[in-house]
């Protein structure tokens, strides 16, 4: 090929790259800012009060949620990249690190709910600050840079989920029972879940991961193969009512069912039934964002600890799908990860224990290949992979957009605040 | 006597009675308006935020004394005494309730925290529906009630003095180090206190604890004698230079000072100085509720807690006074207890650690022939007599006309965050 | 005096002093021996594995008693004093130092029942290598060092007492109900307790605390006067029956007759009895020394904290004695301290609940003027004076010899191993 | 076949039969013998004292050790089989049921260091009760009997590794640092470990897991396929010399290496460096079975926990092998596990560090198609699967005879005190 004709291919592919990439940067603005707003959004329903208080360690306030999310983008982009960018305060730094030692010492997690300063308001204003900042940055940063954006958006979209589970759990312990938001109107409840049925993942060896161009944390890849043998996995988690037959048969107090660990923490915490659900007289009667509220047989049950979910499955002899197995499974049938069952439209149901991300037996660890990034970012899964099992699917709290088949959500196996809950396998 | 005159007498004895009620109602209208505002006052500015927050078990938030102070007038007064009172939320018996066991079941006080709703405004609200009935209140009320309101108006002023040290505590676990109040302008810094001098008591029996018609708790009485050996009692508190001087001779590293339990809590804690007091290079720096501030040496030494008291008082060679020996120095030779020495006027300077509350060397125990009153109020003093020691005196920031020489206040001897100093004694 | 007679009746007093210095040497190497084998006999009932447990921090195991005990003779005497003494082994120093910080570092007390070695045997030894150093030591001590030895004599005695309360509380934790010593005989069981009689104190200045020739601790003295207003103090402990009363009324469920901290430990501990107490069916039975056993409701009521008599003599309308009644008391009516009441004869009931220590309503402060020892032996009883209460008198476990009116025994308020019971007062 | 030669064939096999289980319970006989006194020749060197303390919950004290295993033998064969047998006691149902919930209540197991009745002796006495009454019942058990049997010696040769860990760790406390056993020598040092080597294994599908007819635990099964990505495995264990590297690197003070999880450990804990390292001034000496020790830099690093191994690995710039790759490669490079590497004749050396469990990165879960077996027995293993990390290979301290390629051993990530270790792997 003459080398003019090379050059002008060469200009024409820069520009099409280009004009690729201010649309990309197009789009990545109102992504920007549909997800900025949509923090704001959450947090609009909560006083300065509310937004304050931590209830437990592993909770974290909601001023404290828009601050961090904030001090990402602050941190990882604008004040290395960003040249003439002014730092809002320079200890929020300091406050509004959440776990990166790479970045720096760091507020202790434990006392997130003592920060008073800055209050409500404050917040807000370095949400601004950092906003116009990011917008200008977006137009002109380096391409190389915009990954890390998107890093950060979907980072806060976590946070919104965050937000919310932690904010109920705050308001769980105020007799008062808060109502975080009104329910627009609640689906005509059916007498049961829909039927269950089992779908076949026959034996073989599968590839599961994230690979390709979309998004994705580093803990989703690489996508790599793993041998499955055959098995069951059912269409639907399990149910309100099916998990009273089991509380009803006695599965709260009968060691046989349960894990060692789990049985311990039944005994200490005196745990009768999931998280939040309250017996008043014969009436199992619940909490929710929409404040104190009954349970209903047709939904999946929710605010179960991975313990419980063992519990339940051994109880009815049955076990959980590994995160393989869902992943496949949900590949391979792809109505059946959610069903139609009776699914709110997401907008009228924030809070509302409708979708469950769903416990699998299988622990956070890191697949054959992983390397975690290099750099602070590089904090942001891989040191957790100890002691944590993980979760697939959603909840009814998962933003909009940020959820993958791919998706790997991990807790401790005690935790209840989340919106968890499981379905059931069987080997083939 | 003849029949007639008697009855006269006896009318014109009702007369005088009356008009003397009737302005003691008019005064004591006017002190429940003063000390009610009084509260807001203190409380005006706090942030919602601010007060909401719990920083310690031992701490509450500031809109929890808003509303516990109000509580007490609605369920000791209006709710059993006046006759057409709504109560304002059936709730918040058991919200605000302190530690009153025989008025019902109550909030676990290490949550109080966690009660972001009723929000400040809602506790405003509270605040003026109960102002209102009690003001209709004060003006008819049995007569026998007007102690009872009495009470409450000095238990108000204890929480306001609470609600000063409890927010002095929750801002200084924030890095921002918050300023509470600006300060209006420091006098002159000393060179050192004044000179120490001596005051006799000499050997005698004494009366000590209150009589008479004036306020006080149950456990400042009953009056009583004991007997006193002749002892010394320094004329001024330990000041900031003379406690340098005990860190200086390594204080804080020598177990031969401290009591058993003192020294165990120094290594556990790593106490190396007063509480609030931070070393920055070679400078110590405090913090105070005018913010980050340079220690003076001319001021007492406050945030010590009994265990550092007592270890400096051996250090010294010397001891601390007991209650009856303050109580006694203290009408021996008025004008030491507080001396001359810098005091500013107290407007200026509520929360500045110029005026300390005093640790005696005496256990927090009933007087003898102390009875403890009947019912609910009974509970005020009496249960806690037990694993605490005495402070005399006031501080800086106990309201005006809170204080007698016989006020016994009580902590336990670990508490720092109190304005709390002492002085010296030894025997005569 | 012309000098020669003066000389004379110098000599001649040296003479008789040299006489009753040996007189003194060789009564005190009775003792001596005595008290150490008194120790061995205690502990000859348990075997190596019993002489090693510690079953909670407050106790200690019976070989580290028997080697502490030791260790005081051969760190305060033998070392510093006996010239061609040989220390038996450079690291016991480490081991079994209890508390003094002036003479170095020391073993963690809650590790105490992890030391198997040294073993039981070595400790034989121990103690015989110091024994024998001391038997010559006596002989051939400076004169200022007898009180010391005598100091030592009474700390072991001390232990022994602890010893027993530290064994019954490990071997409570045994589900076989280990016996230590078989019951002898057990005197025939009255239907109650002898009437309960009031003895009066009048209204005047008192002279309490030790002072004269023979053996007390630092902290009994300086004796001092004391006023003490018009009581009636009890002539007996309060019994096992009348604290049946107590219980069946509800007792350990009424909140308005407990002091704030007790009535948290109450439901912390789910405390429904005394500690040893155990209800069987309808009946309550008890774990003693001489293994399970029936209550008698003849006997005082033992094993209480002092929260428990201040509860109980709350609900009966009375209070505890002062420290200073008490010994008033005790003086004025000397019979009626430890009444004919049926108490064994000792050497057949070590560990046998009959007579216990009686918790007072003083707490356990300095006495006026009181000055601890210098040196390392200054840290036996002074700076353990804060936190806890005052227990007179002595219980079934004291040796014999090791009790005097004087006597301040001291523990935390919710100590309940000791055989502690309590007797009420009132006013005059 | 006719049916005469049908019964003849039946009754020669029924004959073969008879004479197989015969020499089947001949040597079950002296397996039985030798594994009990091999428990007995560990705790030989043990006073009763040793016997008898447990240093931390996670530990059991020998003397629980020998009477635990005996306890199994009488709850799972003797008891319900053994038509004539007598119940030595009881209570030791109470006592020595470790974790079975199906057989009833049990003592708490961090109190057992509280039991010191029955002694020592009283264990010897039971051990050889059951054990006479074992060899009767071995003779003329059902045969389906004899698995349990073995289940029961296998059972007893896991405690005898944990007899000599759990001393360890007690013995460690004891500044004297006892010597457990004298080393009969130690082999010469080398300058460094054999040079490291890497074992290819290729991707490809492979079967792990146990199958056939050997013993062993259901937790090793069933076997199944794995799909393994080519990776590399090292030829042995990293060295005390490597490991120092990673020190001198200062590993323990660089969180980037560490899992989240551990580093929160190395703070609160203040590690430095493994378990029973202690560094005497420029030197790190260790505490052994044989007593204080140096280190040796050719020997297998020692007493890290998982959290530690992986911190290594990412120093390293590589990551632990999982356990299907460690067995895989076992499997592949028979020579390479274990290496020719100085490893001592074992009845030289129990205890001493030279052979480590190695940390896999693998969770412990169940593997697919895994079922507990009924009963209590089934409580053995599958109850515990969660929260902890799986271990392959043996120690110094494991029996002879009691390892297997399949075996799965497993911790609590934070787990110090068990001989363990790690070998490095990389992906391919």
């Amino acid at each position: 090929m003459p080398k003019s004709r090379e050059r002008e291919n060469s200009n024409a592919r820069k520009d099409g790259h280009a004009l690729a990439l201010a649309e990309d940067r197009q789009s990545l603005r109102t992504r920007y800012l549909d997800i900025r707003q949509a923090t704001e959004a959450l947090a609009e329903p909560l006083s300065p009060e509310d937004q304050t208080i931590q209830s437990m360690p592993d909770a974290s306030p909601a001023k404290w949620h828009r601050a961090h999310t904030t001090w990402f983008f602050e941190t990882f982009l604008l004040k290395p990249h960003a040249e003439s960018y002014r730092v809002f305060d320079e200890d929020y730094d300091f406050l509004f690190n959440s776990y990166y030692e790479a970045v720096g010492a760091r507020y202790p997690r434990p006392r997130r709910g003592m920060i008073t300063r800055p209050d409500a308001v404050g917040i807000s204003a370095y949400r601004q600050h950092v906003d116009e900042a990011m917008l200008r940055f977006i137009e002109n940063c380096p391409e190389d840079a915009l990954p890390l954006i998107e890093l950060g958006l979907n980072h806060e979209q976590q946070h919104q989920e965050l937000l919310l589970t932690d904010i109920k759990h705050a308001f769980s312990l105020n007799p008062l029972q808060p109502v975080y938001r009104e329910r627009d109107r609640r689906p005509a409840a059916n007498d049961s879940a829909p039927r269950r049925e089992w779908h076949r993942i026959p034996e073989g060896v599968y590839t599961i991961g994230h690979s390709g161009d979309g998004f994705a944390y580093d803990n989703e890849g690489p996508a790599h193969r793993t041998f499955l043998h055959e098995a069951q996995i059912a269409n639907r988690p399990v149910s309100v009512g099916e998990y009273l037959d089991f509380i009803a048969d006695g599965g709260y107090r009968r060691a046989e069912f349960w894990l060692s660990d789990g049985w311990d923490l039944v005994r200490q915490q005196g745990w009768e039934a999931p998280a939040y659900w309250r017996r008043e007289g014969a009436l199992w009667m619940t909490y929710t964002l929409h404040g104190r509220s009954t349970l209903r047989e047709d939904e999946p049950v929710c605010h179960v600890s991975y313990y419980e979910a063992s519990a339940y499955a051994a109880w009815a002899g049955k076990r959980l799908p590994t995160e393989a197995e869902w992943e496949t499974s949900a590949r391979l049938h792809p109505g059946a990860t959610r069903a139609e069952w009776n699914c709110h439209p997401r907008p009228l149901a924030p809070g509302f224990a409708q979708d469950v991300w769903e416990w699998t037996g299988s622990a956070y660890l890191p697949y054959p290949g992983f390397r975690a990034a290099k750099g602070a970012v590089g904090e942001y899964n891989g040191k957790f992979m100890v002691n944590q099992m993980v979760l697939k699917g959603r909840s009814c709290a998962t933003p909009p957009g940020h959820e993958r088949l791919t998706y790997r959500n991990f807790f401790h196996p005690a935790a209840r605040w989340q919106f968890s809950g499981f379905r059931l396998a069987e080997d083939g």
